[in-house]
């Protein structure tokens, strides 16, 4: 008798911290739960709707902080309760995954998990859900570990990149991934955008549990033997207990790290659909509407002579003069100006606001 | 008998609109009525205490638009209720200086008017007062109008300029006005400045009221005859009635034009003391005080590599990150974003937003 074919669930990563949108984004409220886009959708609303024509909502699942829960919930009514996964403290991708590998395992056998950030854009949703359904059947008939990566648009510094080449033996649009490189520097990023040899990489990946429980088993055994236990106790009343009493000692380490830099089955889906990371408030102007001067805007705003920046208000009117690469960004007890050229040292606001001990701006 | 020398007055103008200050400055609150320097004092305070050590609290008068009445009572509580002097309409300096003019004339006989705009600001002030003495001497003793002259620091094509020579038969630093010279072009101003024969236009006149009023009969003659009929009622119960019917009636025109650049008896007072007319958000770099940065700050600001901005907040945290030669002003329900440079355009937001009826937020 021939096995049945496997079945497809998705993962949704949606325990991240993500700082770079302060002051919209808030400990207590991440960017994965924010509407960027002024469609009121959240991002989390947006992945959730990416794999939703793909995966039938009792078969999805999301893993993130218990703090977030509520949030949860809240933006995605339809999630059936008992997919909604809680991470006792973040330990990075790799155990993420681990956990809803355990329980996809126990609940729907050797399922392919299709497994997504939950705080990404892409502009045509239709080309990303054909890239991973193509993706879900290589994994279904091999022990393939897939990852999509997105033909590079641009030099850009600040994302990984993955070499590849040519697979024996695997459908056609499959490619072998060679090496992982991490964020290049400007003249770097320019070569592997020229050389044609690299793509992006998506964080997207796609694989059987299976599969992914055998590579922890490899390479990071501690986190295995966690898993098969939550498995093991997956929808008995011993689940909480075990999962608070060991997801915490999970290594803390992302999956690139852990696994993927380290297994031999790797491969890659290239795709090219207008995906982002929105990894910062600049970034916004790459994948959410602009007016005719570049500008991203959202509220009530009223430009003059201002071009290319990035305006993200509320009620307030915001009135810009004159500006050009500029980010604004109004909220109800912080307002944020900065050049685009210096987003990254929002940071340094927020570790000096932590220094002064004035959290609840945080 | 010899005649009793002539008794000093102060007259302050606090009728402007200005709206350069806009979004802080508001038809109901214009800039004269607002604390631009983080010390409490708004500047028409700070002006009533420039005048105060020359001039008794029961001999400085105000001249104000109606509206702003209770403004002025607010700020300036010693202030006797008799010397707030309303204009029933904005009809600009000349009429202004004339209803004073008229009511010092019955009160106080020809005093002295040392008369000054509200909204300007003097970083040392004694050497101002002292520039302000000197003028007023000279004009007790003789029919001089006398405009103190700022000596120029660079070339700002923002002020109008004095070109002026020595005077004969007048005390030591009292100069001739020969012409007023309109806000000039940069190469211009470079030139005026280079030449050492031109002073800054201060605004800050001294002159007899018997001298203004024969001035408004040799040049403004319709005014003439309302200050006269305001004078005679002044302090009867008519003055009211008059004064709502009259004043309208007077030519809209400044001093300047209606008076001084027709007048054959100007003379300036040359001062140096640290004098700005604060036109616009940037000129607050020049004479409030800023950080080791060259910031202007005022309210709760938290700045990363920026530089020669001006920063005007509220309760509210202001994080600037990477910014140069910006302004920006938060209020309660609009927030400014401007290049230093683009300044002359918050005008047109205003105007837009008096086009869109939405004057609540002007």
């Amino acid at each position: 008798m021939q096995n049945a074919a496997p079945l497809l669930t998705a993962v949704i990563m949606a325990g991240g911290r993500g700082e770079r949108f302060w002051p919209k984004s808030r400990t207590d409220c991440p960017k994965q739960f924010l509407s960027l886009t002024d469609d009121g959708e959240t991002l989390l609303q947006k992945t959730m709707k990416r794999v939703g024509g793909l995966v039938p909502p009792e078969r999805v699942y999301v893993v993130t902080n218990a703090e977030y829960l509520p949030l949860v919930r809240e933006q995605l009514p339809a999630l059936p309760a008992e997919n909604l996964l809680a991470e006792p403290e973040a330990r990075n991708t790799a155990p993420c995954i681990a956990l809803a590998a355990a329980v996809i395992a126990k609940r729907w056998g050797d399922a392919v998990m299709l497994t997504l950030p939950a705080d990404h854009l892409i502009r045509h949703e239709a080309l990303c859900a054909d890239a991973l359904g193509r993706a879900a059947s290589a994994a279904a008939e091999s022990d393939a570990m897939l990852t999509v990566g997105i033909t590079p648009v641009y030099p850009e510094t600040g994302y990984g990149y993955i070499a590849f080449s040519r697979a024996e033996g695997m459908p056609p649009g499959i490619y072998r991934v060679d090496s992982f490189k991490e964020k290049p520097d400007a003249d770097t990023a320019r070569e592997y955008v020229e050389s044609g040899s690299y793509l992006w990489n998506s964080g997207m990946f796609v694989w059987r549990a299976s599969v992914y429980l055998e590579a922890l088993r490899q390479y990071l055994p501690r986190a295995y033997e966690i898993a098969c236990r939550l498995r093991d106790v997956c929808d008995t009343p011993e689940f909480d207990a075990v999962l608070q009493a060991e997801f915490p000692k999970m290594p803390k380490i992302s999956v690139d790290f852990g696994i993927l830099e380290k297994s031999q089955q790797l491969y890659t889906i290239p795709g090219s659909f207008g995906w982002d990371d929105v990894g910062s408030w600049p970034s916004l102007r790459r994948v959410a509407k602009t007016d005719t001067n570049g500008n991203y805007r959202s509220g009530d705003i009223l430009t003059i002579g201002t071009k290319n920046c990035v305006i993200a208000g509320g009620k307030k009117l915001i009135a810009a003069v004159g500006l050009e690469h500029t980010v604004i960004v109004d909220t109800d007890d912080v307002l944020l100006v900065c050049d685009a050229d210096a987003a990254q040292n929002i940071k340094k606001v927020t570790d000096i606001l932590h220094e002064q001990g004035r959290g609840e701006l945080l």
